[in-house]
């Protein structure tokens, strides 16, 4: 695949324009809705009589009937006037909801933030069973939910072994942007996830597409594999595809429908290296060399390749989050997507 | 209790200014945080090995450890030149999540844009278990997903024996508000609720207020429970607290100690004479009458006895949404709070 020169490298990375943060957001409109699901039929249960509140007059309530399930939530904030020529999707990854691009753990403008001030117009989502999506107690297998450790490492905080419970004995790779003093709070973003509903999220995300889009994607992690399926599901919809540490690429069976597609890859810092995270990347960039000896367009940043160091997976939420976003908007103003 | 005159109910009802409804919505900042929850530690589970995503790489997860539990979510809205004089705090019912206010189930403005456009600073939250604050699979008891049928009637969309699984067939009250060819939209938005968390709930939503009050408080169904227990828990923070169909009003015991903080309870159609809400209805106006002996200002509104007819439970997404809206903003302006 195609490498970024150094003198473009060079110009990607830049200082956030702190001064503009001091202008209104103007928006046309902002609102919300739900999108997709189906109506599954429960049958055969007991009704049960529950007092809702304590101390409140009890209601019947017959679990029998006809569920709403596997819908999606969008927020949309419409710009007054658009810089972006098409709407910016931005897509979470697992475990999580929208809340990932939003304000950050430490309380600073998150990506969602940076790309409004940009002039996009932004939809923002909760996939299948996440946040505001909702779920219902019929998905099959365990949900499961991250202890605070885990994330630690496995979203390369700090290197593998390096969680303790004592904040003070907690170590972190070298250099981390990660703002650590919020790792708890980082934590209560967390959502339960199964690992049985990937064909209900795509299915909702591809209606989305047929809702709002053309546009363009923003994907994250578990995420990534959703937004190569929709992108083959709908390859004329998807104008670009921004993919950050996707867990997996897309279909290499697949790529001559999406070559039109200019895709980015970015991965942060010790992803090559690491015992996982090693694999996941090179599995990204195995599936781009693909796309791109098909005709199509890849790039693939490694961050500490072009002096951005410190990054981990959780990398909107990073200290330097707002040069990483940089790259990104950079990448889409040389596709012409955005004035 | 004190109830309207006459004079103030023929102004409190208006239509929508809907030309105002093309000015830009300018906001010096939007964003969103966690608060609150607690720390729980988990002991004794075996480690398993999950594949995340089909076909990717398998991750070992302990889910022994400790978790954060119980924190909740808020969405803040901050107003370029604010009009109201504090923040507004919108909280929802149950089984829901601040979806509850935002654009209506058929694609209109909802009680969220209203307010933005009145130039109010809005937090907007999803209760402690719902939505973008997520959840643990560690609450005891069954979590609670209503069926399709089950607001229809116990919402007020039609009487007790109204609903129907055939669209055609669903009998509403007369001169329903309701927009029912929506109904299956709005049923996107129903999560899992637990009637175990309330004080977790609480505990979180007082976190809030001692993070962003003084404030306005606005309250729905079962927050309406919540609005006055935090009522009683910070008497000086909270300068208004407008109660939509509260499944219960305050402690009467604690009645003087609140009585500073004006209340208003806005109820809709036919509540005073269903066998359900008739109970509910009477336990918020028997609550008004204690505070209102103790000093306190209680404003009761039977939507139906100042002409606004055919409410539901769910007034912030009927077809009149604004009207009753008018109401409310007009009262805060009478109470002082807004510009």
């Amino acid at each position: 695949m195609r490498l970024l020169s150094i003198g473009l490298l060079i110009g990607l990375v830049t200082t956030p324009a702190l001064a503009e943060r001091k202008e209104p957001i103007q928006l046309r409109d902002v609102g919300s809705f739900h999108i997709g699901g189906r109506l599954l039929e429960i049958t055969g249960q007991p009704v049960k009589e529950i007092v809702f509140t304590p101390g409140g007059v009890p209601a019947k309530v017959d679990p029998n009937g006809t569920y709403q399930v596997e819908q999606m939530y969008v927020q949309y904030y419409l710009q007054q006037q658009p810089k972006g020529k098409l709407p910016l999707l931005m897509w979470h990854g697992g475990g999580l909801t929208a809340a990932t691009y939003e304000t950050k753990p430490d309380g600073k403008p998150g990506w969602f933030n940076y790309f409004l001030r940009k002039g996009w117009d932004i939809y923002i989502s909760d996939a299948v069973e996440r946040g505001r999506s909702g779920w219902t107690p019929t998905f099959k297998g365990e949900s499961l939910v991250l202890p605070l450790g885990d994330p630690w490492e496995r979203f390369r905080v700090g290197p593998i072994g390096s969680w303790n419970a004592d904040k003070a004995k907690r170590v972190t790779f070298p250099g981390a942007q990660f703002p650590i003093e919020s790792y708890e709070q980082f934590m209560k973003q967390g959502v339960p996830r199964w690992t049985t509903t990937d064909d209900a999220i795509v299915a909702a995300y591809v209606e989305l597409i047929d809702k709002v889009c053309p546009c363009i994607v923003l994907v994250h992690s578990q995420s990534g594999s959703f937004g190569f399926k929709a992108l083959e599901a709908r390859p004329n919809k998807i104008k670009a595809l921004v993919a950050v540490e996707p867990t997996l690429g897309g279909d290499k069976n697949k790529v001559a429908s999406v070559k039109g597609t200019p895709v980015l890859m970015v991965f942060g810092d010790n992803a090559k290296d690491h015992p996982r995270w090693s694999k996941i990347r090179q599995g990204g960039v195995d599936y781009a060399g693909v796309l791109k000896a098909a005709g199509g367009s890849v790039d693939i940043v490694d961050l500490p390749d072009i002096g951005i160091k410190g990054n981990s997976h959780m990398m909107m939420m990073d200290k330097n989050s707002d040069q990483i976003a940089d790259v990104i908007q950079k990448w889409l103003v040389r596709k012409g997507l955005s004035n």
